[in-house]
């Protein structure tokens, strides 16, 4: 993986990363741009124990723009967009953060804070039609280098306690721009969902280990090699949601060896295109890649992948509403053996 | 109030609610209808720390019917619908129900059990199109009243250890039936968003009444009279929330007085009508009444509703993407101040 880093024309940073006999990537950034802005406010509740990120320029951001203005494609005579140039892969630091190191210290009293961190937007593809399950392996092991590269530069940040690689696909799921891409955030806590892991760790340190020995043998897998399985987990919140394991206790993405890497694009391949398969509609879904935090289990917390999808039948989503949104508890309208058969009937076995 | 039980023709139980000098409730149900279906599964994520609920019975729900067929309408000679007869205000048993009393033991085993305790759902008011905010004070007042009753009855029922009553309205929110209407669970464990304060209320009784007196001196206020405070809270996840503070402790709707029922009606109504004068537009939203455990923190939770939207902007929503679904990291687009200040001026203040 070759990485050739750039600034963009209000400062943000931008890095290409590339295969071996890509070309090399040229070209500056010739827009005016307007100085980023300021780093959100982080605010606390103590009640619910979470920090609330309120992020007021985000309201301005890019909505839904006409493929020929996608910011995400690379810059072309007619249009300039976020990428000087052609690439294969690209990060740049997203240019309305949810986080960022513009932080001020006017409004630094109990409870609420600045929004340190980093928020960086991720191109899987150049091709705006395309999508993260029409890659190659071969880009998707890249995909997968970056984002080991990109999670241990942002670990190394000053403030970061939890680096979050993740892609939300599809308007059903709010994503604004429809070119095939993720984001990672740099946390300066440890947000709740991770937290809340944590503390049941210490009183079992090997959960990870047993579940994973408890659903491999189980009727909730899709499909598995000699490094992964993916599995519905037995408690699952969303109607179609997979998680993907590795074989062993590591805590992030740069701690997978080459042998994982190499194993694990196949088979999220697989799993994404029977998500596309399951009711031959593109599945919106999220997938959020939970690692250790930077500083704390990493001996204990496992690296692993939730994948999830909204759509509970053609035409139905699930939503969130006052049960989920309010009392934090889900309903789930598909059982989790019903959904892992779907899956697994949708396509061919994976091999 | 009076209230009249009847059953419905699969055993459900309905009860109507009316007003002195309405008349008598009478009909029968004389639908042929199968029987319910029996409870759901509830499922334990014991990292996560929460109870799913596996409702699969629920993908058949009824989903958008056209108005000739709307089951929340009265019953009328060319459509027999859930209700037999004219109403004003009606509750009873969920035909697809997240829980219930039909359950078997079929499949008790670690981290599984049935899904036992009871949903309703409740008119509001007979007229298809009309709104919440569109009811007049002593329907509101009856309502609530309605809510009490309905808190008291099901805090009785075995296993129910919290009482939730809440509207869900607007297609975008997933509602799947346009008739005014919320529902009320009770739910047969504390759920995590509750637990959650009653975790920090061990360490701190009086943060309720701490956190009010903070708020009722601060621009965030909405509304208020001598009884109630509206407010946006300080570290507001949505962009459009806002938090009605009774101005005593009491832990449920059953304990509110004569006076704080009247008080509460026309502050609701209030902040309800500014919620679609923000945007000129009927705007989607959750209310959800949070009250004390049936069994716990019955001297230090304070009830209070919360009513939140997931419109940031005409045309667009806020969507729970992977940083909120995936971590329970929230990112609000709106500031709490700027939130308060434009509901304060989406209508003449209240008084």
């Amino acid at each position: 993986m070759r990485s050739t880093p750039i600034q963009l024309a209000d400062g943000r940073e931008l890095i290409y990363f590339d295969l071996p006999g890509d070309p090399p990537r040229q070209g500056e950034d010739t827009r005016e741009l307007p100085p980023p802005p300021p780093a959100s406010e982080l605010r606390f509740d103590p009640m619910r124990g979470d920090w609330v990120a309120v992020a007021a320029h985000r309201q301005e951001r890019t909505f839904q723009p006409p493929s020929t203005h996608c910011p995400l494609c690379p810059s072309t005579p007619e249009f300039r967009s976020e990428v000087p140039g052609p690439y294969r892969v690209v990060t740049f630091e997203n240019r309305f953060p949810s986080f960022s190191d513009r932080t001020s210290e006017n409004r630094i009293m109990p409870g609420i804070r600045p929004g340190e961190g980093r928020a960086e937007v991720m191109c899987f593809t150049p091709d705006h039609e395309g999508s993260f399950a029409e890659l190659d392996a071969r880009d998707v092991r890249l995909v997968l280098d970056v984002w080991a590269a990109r999670t241990e530069a942002m670990s190394a940040l000053p403030g970061v306690e939890q680096v979050f690689p993740f892609e939300n696909r599809g308007e059903e799921i709010g994503v604004t721009l429809s070119h095939p891409h993720g984001q990672i955030y740099g946390y300066p806590f440890i947000p709740p969902n991770v937290r809340q892991i944590l503390l049941y760790l210490e009183s079992d340190p090997g959960a990870f280990g047993y579940r994973l020995s408890r659903e491999q043998s189980d009727e909730r897998v899709v499909a598995a090699n000699e490094h992964w399985t993916a599995f519905v987990p037995r408690a699952a919140r969303w109607p179609f949601e997979v998680h993907f394991y590795p074989h062993r206790q590591l805590p992030d993405i740069p701690a997978l060896t080459e042998e994982e890497r190499d194993a694990f694009a196949p088979l999220y391949l697989d799993v994404l295109r029977r998500f596309d398969a399951l009711f031959d509609l593109p599945l919106p879904y999220i997938a959020a890649w939970f690692q250790a935090p930077v500083n704390q289990a990493r001996e204990t917390f496992r690296l692993h992948l939730q994948l999830f999808s909204i759509r509970r039948a053609p035409g139905k989503l699930k939503y969130l509403a006052a049960s989920e949104s309010a009392m934090g508890t889900f309903i789930n309208d598909v059982s989790p053996e019903q959904a892992a058969r779907m899956l697994r009937d949708a396509l061919p076995p994976f091999t």
